[in-house]
Parts: structure tokens; C-alpha cells; sequence
């Protein structure tokens, strides 16, 4: 059995994101709770920006949480920048413990999924998660610097800027997490650092079939199934493979990558990805649909690519892994 | 309360080291489980090697615990290669629900911290924990390209080699995993990317003082305390400022980095660091001293430096982290 029902399913106590202009002005700008025109957030290197984005948002959260940072007992946290220095140095004025976390663009699950176990075990009583990225930090780690001007290829996705948080404690009101999947490293061969949906599509596929066969559940239980962030190409591979395999996701499901920006219109061809893309689409979108009613059950499925530039230089291949977390307005 | 005491004290069932010729000719050298004189582990470039350190100390650890990788639960693993491809690599081929870290050099702690608490908790049977450094991917990485020969500072630690990994299981005779406590994240103000254990020092004691204070133990409590991987400097710090708060950490204390190499003779200056070298130590060495009945209690205290090479270049200093593990032959 990989998948973990929890017995004292924590609540999400509160959660906030944060983006900049490209994020604020696609169809979800309204759900943000800040953002900065510049993207600097008043830094002078994208780095810093970044961690920046971090602590505001952690902030934003513990706010709404109405929650004071004392009364935290860990940070579940990660990011895209090399040796996670994102979470490091945002998250080093809280002081609190801190469990740095590497999941790629799967991170914020693999936070949600830590910390809620945690706090239902009863080891924690609130713990906040975080996640981030930028795009301007991440064109130049993983690609190139922007002042080149590199051409992008179809299938490539545009990393978010943003991120997102949430607060998870042991009483309150719902929306709660009720169950959790860890994700396992799938492989499918994909060695095209700029489809990164096609390589990431298989380990989100191999977590929704375990999914449905351990639960029991079928998508009709959910308002929806979100991916993060598979984009264009990999949503189309989803949703014919799981289609083989009998589950019909065409109701339910979207990802957090095609929902964060606006399509063509805001050129990032395949869609959004990054750290901070579904940690920004969850907290912020899609919380405030539980909070109005509109949703009640929601399966988040982020997706990280594990490479780096060197290994794909090295000629291997792109291997991917999908954590799993349902959200829900009862326990 | 940072301290947690496990209600139910995971056993370590098996665990193993590996390293490379410089490590197996260090004064622990006969404690390896298994060395490859070319440091290559039969691969074509570094990165690959240390992912394959990952696989044969996971595989190792695995047979040593007579457990099966079908049993393995879950995962809990990280290094220090950007965006901890190093473990995404090495352990794909488990096929196991997998948990990404990143806590620079105390990585292989905070794996065990996860793992134990969630053993404990009764969300997993057995758990993995697997984390590893090359000295030849890091020099690439963090320094120089090693054709270029660069001189090396006196307070510079040398990446170990290395790899560890330990198989937590919910039953089995001892030693047991008895009490954690995640570190914090420290920024002592160092700039020096040189002297990590300077930037290292504060964390540690961070964590050993709120140790101490929270648990009621003593120094004396423990058969040694080890910090890894501080490095002479580091130990020197916290050695002197340790007494200055009243605690006399003479008799008992140690570091995995000074333990792993032979100090002057083999040219590490202030001695080695890296996610596998307190990882190997304390997975070869020092838990052979526990199935001896030579040691009893272990404070195990991995100190990790969250910098990457740009945000030094941005001038920023280096934080510290130090995630505790106590180990003891006793529930």
C-alpha cells in the first residue's frame, strides 16, 4: 500500500501566494495575494528576489492563518535553485526548523505530504510549507541568461514566477488533508530537457492508477484532478494513457501549468511550471474555491522532473516522480 | 520543544558504507563495507558515479538487514549535486515511493530524523535513508574543474568520497533511533566558502544547547557526540564556546570529518565534509562500535552549510543547519 490515510487529517489553516506581473495579468491574477510589477520584490539579483517571495509569502500565510510565527514548529521547504538556497535564505529569519526539501516542481506536495503526516502523527501541532520559483533565476540555471535571448521550442514550458504556502495544523476548521501518495522515480526515457510534460507524464500516471486502485475512489470523486505543472503536452499523454487504462479523466481534471497563464495570448507555449506554479495555483485559486464551496475534493498531483543541466548534457535521460495529496472540505 | 523522544524507537536493522581509495586509506578505511580504488564505481563521468555510490550502499544496506527492497517502504535520500541528481539517479532503479532532501552536509540526518519519526509514527514499516558526496563532482561543481590543480586554503575540508545508508524498521533488536530534533537555519556571518566550519559552527551549537536544556542529558550521558562534518576549525568553535555556556564537551567529542581522514598525512587540511562523510562514517564505523557493545549512546549532529556557488559570488554569507539523531543500544 503506498497510499496513507490520516487518521487526524490536519487542516489547512491558511495559505497565501505570491507572483509578479506575467502571473498577476493570466486568468488567475485575482487570486493572488501580492505581487510585484518588477519581479525584484525589491532585490537587486533574481536569487534574492526569489527568497524574497518566499518570506513574504510565508508571511502572507501566517497572517491569514492568524497564526504568529512562535507558534510554528517546522517549515517544509524547497525550490528550484541549486542547493535549495531560495528556501534557505528566505526562510532564515523565522527561525523555526527547517526540513529542506528537493522535488523539483513536486515539492510543495512532497511538503504537504511531510508535514501533514506529521502533524497528524501528533510530533507537530502547526507547520507551514513552502515553495517558490522564478523564472528569471531559473532561465539562466537551466538555460540561458535572458539577455541572450534564447528562442524557446515549442513543447517548452515558462517557469512561474511565484510561490505559495500553506499553514497545517492539528484543530480548526477544513478544508483538510485526508490522504496522501508518496510519488516513486519513473522513467520514460524522455531526454528533451524542454518537453519536460512528455518526461514527468509517466510518474503521474503511475501514481493515479495506484491512487484509484488503493482508494477505491474513481475520478467522479473529485471537483478536480490537478496536475502540476505537466502543461500541454503532458496533460494530452495523461489523459490518453489514463484513458487506456479505463479512467476517463475529461470532467475532472486540468493542471495548475495550463490554468496559471493565459494560453497563447501570454506566449509560454506549453504552459506554466516551476517550484512555485501549483504551490501558487493551490494556494491560492484553488483555496479560495474551497473556502466559497465551490470545491470540495480536490486530488493534487504535483510533478517534478529530476534532472539538472549536467545530466542531461550527460545524455540521461529525464526521470520524473508525482506526490499525491486530497484535499478535502470533510474529513 | 524542539526535542522529540520516538514513542516507538525505530531499529537500525542493517546499514553500510562505501567510499573510494582516499577514504579506504584513511584511519576508518577497514569500517567501508565496500571501495573502488578509481573512485569511477564503472561509470563514464563523475555525476554518474556518485549515483551509482547511491545504488550499491542502498543494495548493501539492504542485504546487511535482510530485508528485502520489495519491504522498503519509502525512501528518504538527498547529496549535494545540483538538484540532487545524485539520489534521483542512484535510487530510480528501487522503484520505491521516494522522498527528495536537501540539507547539504546534514542530509543523511535529516533523512533519518524523517524516516524514524514516520517508522515510529506507523505510516512505514521500513524506510531507507541513503545520502552520498564525490569529491570529483563537488571540486567540479562548487571549486574548480580538478585539471585545473587549484590551491586549496588552510581551513578547506575535503569532500569525502562517500556514501551511507541505514534500513529503519519498526521491529528488531537495537540500536535504535531514540530521540531527534531538526536543526535550525544559522547565519553566523560567515563569507568564507573556505572555512564551512566556521559558517557551520552556530548551528550546531544552536541545536546542541536546546538539546541539552531540553532533554535534561549531559555530555556525559553519551559515548561520543559527533558532529560531521565541522572540520578542525569548526570543532575548535564549538569546542571553546560550548565550555563558555558551561558545557565541557572534551572527553566526548568528535567530528566525522576529522575521523574519516588521517589529518596531515593525508592532506585534507581541515579534515572532510560532504553528504556522505558523516553519512558513511557513522552508517561503517561507528555502528560497528554499537554491535560491539563498545558504544551505547551516539548524539549524532550533521551539520550542513545551505549556500550555493552563486549567492557567495552575491556576497551573501553562509547559513548553517544541525539536525540531531540519538542513537542508543537501549529503547
Amino acid at each position: 500500500m503506498r497510499l496513507i490515510r490520516l487518521e487526524n487529517p490536519p487542516t489547512i489553516l491558511g495559505s497565501a501566494a505570491v507572483g509578479s506581473k506575467k502571473e498577476f495579468e493570466g486568468p488567475l491574477g485575482a487570486d493572488l495575494d501580492l505581487h510585484d510589477e518588477t519581479g525584484t520584490f525589491g532585490m537587486d539579483t533574481w536569487e534574492k528576489s526569489e527568497s524574497e517571495m518566499q518570506r513574504i509569502v510565508l508571511n502572507l500565510a501566517l497572517a491569514k492563518a492568524k497564526c504568529e510565527t512562535a507558534e510554528l514548529d517546522a517549515i517544509f521547504a524547497g525550490d528550484l535553485l541549486n542547493q535549495c538556497v531560495g528556501s534557505a535564505y528566505g526562510l532564515l529569519s523565522f527561525g523555526k526548523p527547517f526540513f529542506g526539501l528537493y522535488g523539483a516542481c513536486s515539492t510543495f506536495a512532497e511538503a504537504a505530504i511531510l508535514g501533514s503526516m506529521l502533524v497528524s502523527a501528533g510530533y507537530f501541532h502547526k507547520v507551514a510549507t513552502v515553495s517558490s520559483s522564478h523564472f528569471c533565476s531559473a532561465e539562466r540555471q537551466f538555460r540561458f541568461p535572458l539577455e541572450y535571448g534564447g528562442q524557446r521550442t515549442p513543447t517548452a514550458q515558462w517557469t512561474a514566477t511565484a510561490a505559495g504556502s500553506f499553514i497545517l495544523g492539528k484543530e480548526g476548521e477544513g478544508p483538510y488533508i485526508t490522504e496522501v501518495m508518496a510519488g516513486r522515480i519513473i522513467d520514460g526515457g524522455i531526454k528533451d530537457a524542454n518537453n519536460m510534460g512528455a518526461a514527468m507524464a509517466p510518474a503521474a500516471i503511475d501514481t493515479l492508477l495506484a491512487y484509484f486502485e488503493e482508494s477505491g475512489n474513481s475520478p467522479d470523486t473529485f471537483d478536480r484532478i490537478l496536475t502540476g505543472d505537466l502543461g500541454r503536452e503532458g496533460v494530452l499523454i495523461t489523459l490518453e494513457l489514463m484513458k487506456r487504462e479505463g479512467y476517463d479523466l475529461t470532467r475532472v481534471y486540468n493542471d495548475c501549468g495550463l490554468l496559471l497563464f493565459g494560453g497563447k495570448s501570454q506566449d509560454v507555449h506549453c504552459g506554466g511550471s516551476g517550484c512555485g506554479c501549483s504551490a501558487s495555483v493551490i494556494s491560492g485559486h484553488i483555496m479560495k474555491r474551497f473556502h466559497s464551496g465551490e470545491f470540495h475534493d480536490v486530488l493534487y498531483l504535483a510533478t517534478g522532473a529530476l534532472m539538472n543541466a549536467d545530466s542531461t548534457k550527460q545524455g540521461s535521460s529525464i526521470p520524473g516522480i508525482a506526490h499525491l495529496v486530497h484535499i478535502s472540505s470533510h474529513k
